[in-house]
């Protein structure tokens, strides 16, 4: 019997998350995860993919997202139910872990609904900065809700994008981004139409949060150059984009075969053609073909960008100093003798061996 | 805005697993476990499922198992590494979560290590309570492992099974399991090869751990009318029983199209006939047809059982108010301000905006 060994696993609450930003800086946490998500899409080859289960409701979706490469297993629950705003509570909230390819044990538990966020808004600008124009510096940002601040920040870390046109179906999320971004080195103006906001803009980004058939953007707001981010249009029957946008455009995505079912490519048929991201990446296939060209990335978000959240957050909390334990798997002197669990702490045998024995 | 909201979610570790279930008993924990087991497989069409994903390594596979009904989402991550023991870890761990349907929130977080232990004996004894022959009193126990206590007492209070014949190939394990049921009502017979352990025995029970397709059973094992409890045969390449042994059985699974892919029938040709257990318990369809026929349980594990699992533990964590709380998901005044988050306490509110602006 070998001595008792600690199955504690590392544990970031939203408080802790919130914590490791602010100590991080936003902007540095921004640049700091989409250097992770580069470098792991760079070795795409190294993970076992698969498309995320979804199970949907009338009210909305939970999805459970796992990616692995050799060493490392994670996955995030996540959830998106548009109505719960008027509720009083988030759109989508999410949670995940690391854990070892080795032995199977869990590493580290995360809350992901922060994470998230930063992960969605670094790979967004990653992908732009990639597939955007040189000089982009204009961005038209629709819909205002929980993800709005992180894009807008994401995009002027990352591209030095320095004017944003906004625009929102509730005017009081508007205000609230126009406030959250106050501090900022940003020119924020609010717009009375989606149409509005996109006039101009180099970067056309869209989060909003409906589970329907909806057109955010129309073939007539599109200007030659432009690079459309579709965030919000990411699960089946909820898309944001015109069909006609996208067949005037290159369209990149994150994984082919999850994008079909759930990206706004969901309207087009099945050899809608279609480039991944990583391919661009590791210049295996073009990008951006010319300053006039239209490009989209049809955003969904895929398991290996909260591998590469969770990698970073669990990274940046553990040498900060703020990462908690929690006891999620029992440590066990002898594994194979899970009953010993259930023995009484010895001050208390004598009764609690009485009641196992009469149960 | 509306008041703050939080959003605790509830928290089970396995140390108070452990204590709810020496106050509720073992043995009425697994025969209310069962309870809820028959329960929810009674109404199999409420359920929407699905096979589990699974992440094969060389040293193992990582899975995960969600369900739902109309109400309530369960999910479980649980791994299996056989080589882990020589570490001093446990083979299986395993944690998951409740969450709400309608809002996607997660309710309740628990270790599943201890939980799927129990809920993993309490339907095999379900099951063997539905189809071994009425009067069965002597369980052959072939792998004593962790799973092995909470099988041998799940028969013991489910079937009033008295005589145990044991056998694995570690002989530690053997003492350790008759160590562990020397307070129980029950004789324990040590042999010395799985053949003499299932020499009379009306219920053979396998519960090993290797991943490799391992013949634990063989034709010449089999006695007329016996049941086979196939426990240990549960992902691709890792089988318990001769090919031989499923011919001449009537085999029984839990969900088809999981058990096709992992349990022992996927040595057999697709069309081999199996019987949904579920089919049985609602009368749709037939059991053990005689004293004298055979019946096998080809036992995957499957997520409704978790989810049985989970509600029980859940209730009774509650009710014996040793449910703890997790900050998973953040509470927000305002839902869609998730920015909000990153707002340092007042009481530091000019250091750490600085922090913000200048990252």
């Amino acid at each position: 019997m070998s001595t008792p060994r600690r199955n504690e696993t590392g544990f970031l609450s939203p408080a802790r998350a919130a914590e490791v930003v602010r100590r991080v800086g936003l902007a540095n946490c921004l640049r700091g995860m989409a250097d992770c998500l580069e470098a792991d899409y760079r070795r795409w080859q190294d993970f076992d993919k698969s498309a995320r289960t979804a199970s949907h409701s009338p009210d909305g979706v939970i999805e459970l997202m796992p990616v692995a490469d050799q060493q490392t297993y994670a996955f995030k629950y996540v959830n998106g139910h548009p109505r719960n705003t008027q509720d009083g509570m988030a759109t989508v909230m999410a949670f995940g872990a690391l854990a070892s390819v080795r032995t199977g044990a869990p590493l580290f538990l995360s809350e992901l609904t922060l994470t998230t966020a930063l992960r969605t808004a670094a790979m967004s600008a990653l992908a732009a900065r990639v597939l955007a124009r040189p000089g982009s510096r204009t961005m038209a940002l629709i819909g205002n809700g929980a993800q709005s601040e992180f894009q807008a920040l994401a995009f002027h870390a990352l591209l030095g994008v320095d004017t944003l046109r906004i625009f929102d179906t509730d005017p009081a999320a508007m205000l609230k981004l126009a406030a959250n971004l106050r501090p900022w080195k940003l020119r924020v103006h609010v717009c009375a139409s989606a149409e509005e906001a996109a006039q101009s803009a180099d970067i056309v980004t869209t989060a909003t949060a409906d589970k329907a058939r909806a057109t955010i953007v129309h073939p007539g707001m599109v200007e030659p150059g432009m690079h459309i981010n579709a965030v919000g249009g990411d699960c089946p029957g909820k898309t944001e984009l015109h069909p006609g946008v996208l067949r005037g455009s290159a369209v990149f995505v994150e994984y082919e075969p999850q994008t079909r079912v759930e990206g706004d490519i969901q309207q087009m048929p099945a050899d809608f053609p279609v480039t991944e991201f990583w391919r661009v990446l590791t210049s295996q296939a073009p990008g951006r073909a010319s300053d006039a060209q239209v490009t989209v990335f049809d955003s969904v978000g895929f398991a290996l960008e909260d591998y590469s959240a969770l990698r970073y957050m669990h990274g940046m909390a553990r040498d900060l100093h703020l990462l908690d334990t929690i006891d999620l798997v029992p440590g066990l002197p002898d594994p194979k003798n899970l009953y010993a669990l259930l023995r009484p702490a010895p001050a208390t045998t004598a009764a609690h061996t009485a009641v196992l024995e009469n149960a």
